[in-house]
């Protein structure tokens, strides 16, 4: 049996897509090549592509109001094309509007500050990230450029249950580490945007759904590559796309069909989630510190109440295959993710492992 | 056995690196992890970061003081990355000499036009791209930015022969086409860059090799992603990496180690590209239009005299294990492309196809 892995990213992937791509290293599907040895215009390589994009389109039901573009760069790099694609559009005030509730919307709002004029709408930063503030409290700019969100904080744990209105100024949500693990409505958002390394495959592939009429609208300065007009009218094919990690992307997609798509992925996460943080809730020797409205279903921070006890905590996880559940360095303790690959017998094992780890250092204190 | 893969990019890999891949695909080294599912912050990706880095600097003999960075775009995003990093430097004029001898460079200066003056020192686009300028013709302007060249013209299939020599201008070379083929003087270079997609492994991570007093001027709309002060400050992990490309990567060179390093491999590609440039000149049928001084030994475009036969020959090629062979939509006919990873059996068989091929058509029109 293969560990789990709580990696927050690059993480684990499913053990079939593995065997799969294993399998097909040496020939696709007859073709005599390695997905990796195709020219991108070559006809396989384009169904890959049009398949991977028909695939999310479906999973996620995206409407036809927006394109899905495969880029590079990852989430940091977004942070500057994010801006670098939407400030150029004409009747809009410069300002940026930012809910900062971590490590990455942190980010975010640092690199806009480059391009645009930055308002904080709101921010838990006094609270230590534990919460989302609520949208009434939020000090929103009539006519910003765009509302930026981080729906999901992988280092701080926390996650947005609720969609923020933000009438007609586009909303724009880094979905990086919950992406295809729960229903989105993405009509109601302008632009989202997804590293693959979470929940999508390997890391260096950036999905990108964006509504059409925010395309077009770059600023000078943007590099040719990471205008999304460039991108979108070559079918994201302005030039050579990270091939393999779309090929990769394809067949996490074919397993989340099979699995039974998104909703089911969202039973599982709140299933998954439920079961870590019920236990977190009732021990005295761990704890997360998330207001329970705000809590993450696929980062789950946690911490042993006698912190000298982190290093043989992962050590002797590590012996029972559970690995890299570490905690982020800039928060500490222990960090569990819980993408869609991992299976509930995963969250299973560690609460099993936890339980036990307790019990033992339990008595090893009271002798 | 596998067939002959004479694609421009994505290209051929040596099958000992797709066995491995395929073998490692599930387990790492007995992490019990696919290196995709390995953090990157996690020490065996760590390790296989830095043994790429420090292979590729022993092969390529990068000096001292040269920075080795991995990044993501490939060489279009670097048409917009280097200008964004270069022409901040104080005292230099905003100027940028370019040398355009083909579909790349010309690329290149296009984009370069966006943050600075391009000035074109020589070009052969009056020439159809068939020959490099020779430096005795150059204009290059005094206190210039940088000198831009493409060392390999992929699509053209032209090769510089000699070092450019530009005194106390940084020369940048994108060297894409022609990574790991030659023997190369980095000290004469400033900036170095390559896509890995042809002789390195998988799409989606670009090597740039940089002299490290040219690093830290980056202008202010660079994206902190693509500043390079960043990306070196950080050894290449300011954000996440393309993890699974540099592990490919890193097959690759220790692929061409245990073949002999890049001076075996220079040796190769000199014997590979004169049997099919010889057979070529050799033959009424067949044709290649490069001046002698200026050929390609990675990028062999050539054209059947009688282009009708054009979609015959791909076919018959394919029938053969010849796989492709197209020439690139821009310049139209057939290209070999003779990367690393191809060997002399390869050229061999695409010489016996294309004989056997001409005969047979010959005997055609005769009939």
């Amino acid at each position: 049996m293969r560990p789990y892995n709580f990696s927050a990213g690059p993480a684990m992937l499913p053990e079939e897509v593995l065997k799969q791509a294993s399998a097909e290293m040496l020939d696709w599907q007859a073709t005599g090549l390695s997905v990796m040895e195709m020219s991108h215009r070559s006809p396989p390589f384009e169904s890959i592509l049009k398949q991977t994009r028909d695939d999310l389109r479906e999973l996620l039901k995206v409407p036809d109001t927006h394109h899905i573009l495969f880029m590079q760069g990852g989430a940091t790099a977004m942070n500057a094309i994010i801006p670098m694609n939407l400030l150029g559009r004409k009747g809009i005030d410069p300002a940026i509007d930012f809910v900062h509730t971590g490590v990455w919307s942190g980010k975010s709002l640092d690199e806009a500050g480059k391009y645009g004029n930055v308002n904080i709408a709101a921010s838990s930063s006094g609270m230590h990230f534990r919460n989302v503030p609520v949208q009434k409290d939020w000090r929103l700019t009539a006519n910003a450029a765009y509302v930026h969100i981080c729906s999901n904080e992988t280092i701080n744990g926390n996650q947005f249950h609720f969609t923020p209105d933000t009438g007609s100024v586009p909303l724009v949500s880094d979905m990086s580490s919950e992406m295809l693990s729960r229903r989105v409505d993405f009509s109601k958002y302008g632009v989202v945007f997804a590293c693959a390394q979470k929940n999508m495959g390997q890391a260096g592939l950036t999905v990108v759904i964006v509504r059409d009429d925010l395309i077009g609208h770059a600023l000078p300065c943007c590099p040719s590559v990471f205008n999304w007009k460039n991108v979108a009218d070559n079918q994201s094919m302005f030039n050579t796309p990270p091939t393999y990690a779309i090929y990769i992307c394809g067949l996490v997609l074919k397993w989340l069909k099979r699995q039974g798509g998104v909703d089911r992925m969202e039973q599982a996460s709140i299933e998954k989630s439920s079961l870590l943080y019920n236990f977190i809730d009732g021990s005295d020797f761990y704890r997360n510190d998330v207001a329970a409205d705000s809590r993450s279903r696929m980062n789950v921070p946690f911490f042993l109440a006698d912190e000298s006890l982190n290093e043989a905590f992962t050590n002797e996880a590590a012996k029972k295959g559970i690995l890299q559940i570490k905690g982020h360095r800039a928060v500490g303790g222990m960090r569990a993710s819980l993408y869609n690959a991992m299976p509930v017998e995963g969250v299973r094992a560690l609460i099993a492992f936890m339980q036990a780890f307790q019990q033992n250092h339990r008595i090893d204190k009271n002798l």
